[in-house]
């Protein structure tokens, strides 16, 4: 308790002293919270043990060195790593804590690395050419998926040939007879899960009409939706959740919630699946809510098809919790029901809204998706065995969120900054360089942000420098978290297309090398010394 | 050519029309440079056998499983995750390629961490307590050094008490009988490597006046420059390189560049230094230059202070290369000279400046100190075998500089964004969310900073969007690399404080576990197998 007040007391008086020129004395004492100090973590042996156990739990991991049976692939779409640190604290802060010392559940896999997410014509990424990278492998042009960069941004005829098609991961465990799948929070013709099987010069050609409206024909470009339902592998993916129902009906069709399709070719894909399945005998469905999908668990179908919006799902902090499955509730049904395969399967899922959030400049709403992720993460770890199936979690790309200031331990993530501007203003600890948010100076200054009365409410946008109707994607690397067999190979900084080589390394699928055959090389070396040194024996008592 | 030419087509086509709400089609065609695409990767196989080859390379490498004789740690002070990637990219496009493709020399290393930089009482932390933290293996007190948190900032009385005091890896080095030394291109006694050294309750007690000015007393609290020349353990470390003389002579002595000194004592510390030395009989020598300096590569004296500037270093772009010594060259002496303890060594080596680039919004700056400190990684790499000794290279904490827009590849990084804001104005590809390059609007608009005679200039401030004296640091995690024994104990997302725990693991120092110990048990159970198989042969033939 006095160390504790010794404490405060010396921030006060430090808070009226300018200090060195760069580092200022402790921010100022304005914020009404006090800050909560963990009294243990004042003393030298606390961060010695944490230390200590944190070596002894390394060394006491064994990495399992079986062929990875399940991939499953998280991605959360715009996972910058500044966000990562924003929310483990929001975490944190919501439990009562201080907030910085939490650790999201996949913060505590045993390998970390960091991506380079550039690509072949873009120093700054988007969700396009970064899905084509970690879901298959390559590189390429901004804005296209599943194509190589010798197709142009929408170059219907360029990408038609298919030797400029690439694989995806996917398609590798389904040539193995494994199984695969998609969980999204947004609509399933979206970038991201759209990488898992679509073959596409334009991201936006989502529906028939969106092909069109560029020139271009529907027979030989196919859209989105379409590729889905008909091409492979999309019509051989086991389970399919996520949202953008629009996309598969027509503009003169409401679907379950009143809202009308996008298509003009009078397609009903939704039906046109459930009829390629009934033709293949294979038992199926289609749900639209949440009733619907906790009602599956004793009876699934071999396949699933849920869009539980007409566009991307609601963010979870909006969502009608009654109605709208969880990130979490989605990747539990799907893991149960990918899991029927032996064999095993792949399944990607996309907390695709952190993106959306960062974009509108809604920090806590970016936070918020990351941490619900974080709980789909948990439960896939719970279900899935460290020992059989390899779990990665990464980004796409980077955003601009900054984490400011030098505010105090505990102080609330979601706040102003201890710190005032130099005209005394204040600013938020996570704002953004540029995006929606911004705000013209009054006579030389900005705007008191805090004195807005909506200003921590979920859609207040957050103060930036630069206005743009969108904030942008950041340059920067993102992480990449593994767990399960040969995570250890996702350290380093590398390519982010290296990642499904590395992940179908670990599960001996794909054309690349296999962990399977190289496991066999490392036991040969002991197995040859046993034998020499038993015949040197037997040779020696003869 | 031709898919090129398509491609350069389909940009300036795409430019025209906006694309999904979120994501612009490719960025404008505004800016003059034409992106130079490599022509092999919009092939699908280049990547794939890019991930090949990685994935050969990291099975064919060997982690040496040896005690690290010598550990060199690197620290970019500020070196945030964002830093990084903005920094390669410059490095690269001053070799005359597109540049993020490139890799920093530290970047090719096998393992990747990341580590939380919090402080106990502060959620955004200084220099001080984190060198504390990644030093001496405590998280501290903002603004403390070498003492745990139950001493408060400036508290003097608090910090006199020596079970408050812990020690650096420095002195578990010199206790194992090992050398160590420090180069930094910051003061000598500035936050960074003050922690391999200092005991000290407020980083701005650089001399005695400092303390004084706070009302105590330096025989109680003695200043950093009389305990890096008078205490345990800088007055037991082999190499002092950087800057800082006038904490080290009275305010009435003028040092070798003509600029007087801060001490009001009356002692001058590089005399007491150098006669210290001599009372122990062991060679010495001062010096201040780098002609000095080059000279002494084939004649080390046992101890060596090199002062090579009245305060900081100067910033490699502006020092004048003939007497400024670069860090490559400081590292590498410092190496030479350590190298001749069988034993080993730990070296402490800082970019310092990186940090104070970015708390002036100075872009060009802050990259560029990046890249020499990577310069420095490198030749130490050339310098030490991968086999005994250990290379770790990581940030004290993160700055709030953010990598914006969607620029197209190989865009002049230090350029404006191909992108304009929504008032049609230009933003930098790099800029800040705070700091002193604030601009007021006029009538509602940001000013167009692009037409700023300056705007190129090495002092030329990025915009930002809050006005502080000071660039603020970032909250968010920094990264970790790792060559040689036992590098792979550093991936994963772990507090800083592990940090000199981990490092003393593999050099077998210090009170906490050792990898020597850990490597027998390792050992002990194919032996014991051994054994037991031979028993057993032995009595199946008998």
């Amino acid at each position: 308790m006095r160390s504790l007040l010794t404490c405060l007391v010396a921030v006060l008086v430090a808070a009226c002293v300018r200090g060195d020129r760069y580092h200022p004395a402790d921010p100022g004492s304005r914020a009404a919270a006090a800050t909560v100090v963990n009294r243990a973590e004042t003393s030298a042996n606390y961060w010695a043990q944490e230390a200590q156990s944190a070596i002894n739990a390394r060394l006491a991991h064994k990495e399992s060195v079986k062929k990875a049976r399940n991939v499953v692939m998280f991605l959360g779409d715009g996972m910058s790593v500044p966000t990562l640190a924003a929310a483990r604290t929001l975490l944190g802060q919501r439990r009562g804590h201080t907030g910085e010392e939490t650790k999201l559940h996949f913060e505590t896999f045993p390998t970390v690395g960091l991506v380079k997410t550039y690509c072949v014509n873009a120093q700054i990424a988007d969700s396009a050419c970064t899905a084509t990278a970690y879901l298959c492998g390559v590189k390429t042009t901004y804005g296209a998926i599943g194509v190589n960069a010798e197709v142009p941004r929408r170059g219907c005829e360029e990408s038609t040939d298919a030797s400029r098609h690439v694989e995806s991961i996917a398609d590798w465990a389904l040539a193995d007879g494994r199984d695969a799948g998609i969980v999204t929070t947004t609509r399933i013709t979206h970038a991201s899960p759209a990488g898992v099987y679509a073959k596409v010069a334009e991201r936006d050609w989502e529906h028939n009409k969106a092909v069109e409206d560029h020139g271009y024909d529907t027979d030989r470009c196919p859209d989105i939706a379409h590729q889905l339902v008909h091409k492979h592998p999309g019509n051989k993916l086991k389970v399919i959740f996520g949202g953008g129902r629009r996309n598969f009906i027509p503009t003169d069709v409401q679907d379950e919630e009143g809202d009308f399709g996008r298509r003009t070719d009078n397609r009903n894909l939704i039906q046109e699946w459930l009829q390629d399945k009934e033709d293949r005998k294979v038992t199926n469905m289609f749900i639209w809510n949440r009733e619907q999908l906790m009602s599956l668990d004793d009876d699934l179908p071999e396949y699933i098809l849920g869009l539980f919006e007409s566009s991307h799902l609601q963010y979870n902090m909006q969502a009608n919790a009654t109605t709208e499955p969880t990130l979490t509730e989605l990747t539990e049904i799907a893991i149960r029901s990918l899991s029927r395969n032996e064999k095993g399967f792949f399944l990607f899922v996309e907390g695709g809204r952190i993106d959306h959030a960062h974009h509108d400049n809604f920090v806590e709403l970016a936070l918020d998706e990351t941490l619900e992720m974080d709980k789909a993460v948990e439960r896939a770890a719970e279900l899935l065995s460290e020992d059989d199936s390899l779990i990665v979690v990464t980004a796409d790309h980077a955003h601009v969120m900054a984490f400011n200031g030098y505010s105090r331990r505990g102080h609330d993530i979601l706040g102003p900054s201890r710190d005032l501007d130099e005209k005394g203003v204040p600013y938020m600890t996570l704002s953004y360089t540029n995006g929606p948010g911004f705000r013209a100076h009054v006579n030389g200054v900005r705007p008191n942000v805090t004195a807005e009365s909506d200003y921590r409410s979920l859609e207040w946008e957050a103060h930036v420098d630069v206005p743009l109707e969108d904030e942008t994607h950041g340059g920067d690397d993102v992480a990449v978290f593994a767990r399960g067999p040969h995570h250890s190979m996702f350290t380093g900084l590398y390519e982010q297309s290296q990642l499904p080589h590395l992940m179908a390394y670990a599960a001996c699928i794909g054309p690349g090398r296999h962990a399977c055959s190289a496991a066999t090389h490392a036991l040969a070396q002991p197995v040859l010394l046993l034998t020499l040194f038993v015949l040197l024996i037997s040779l020696f008592q003869q």
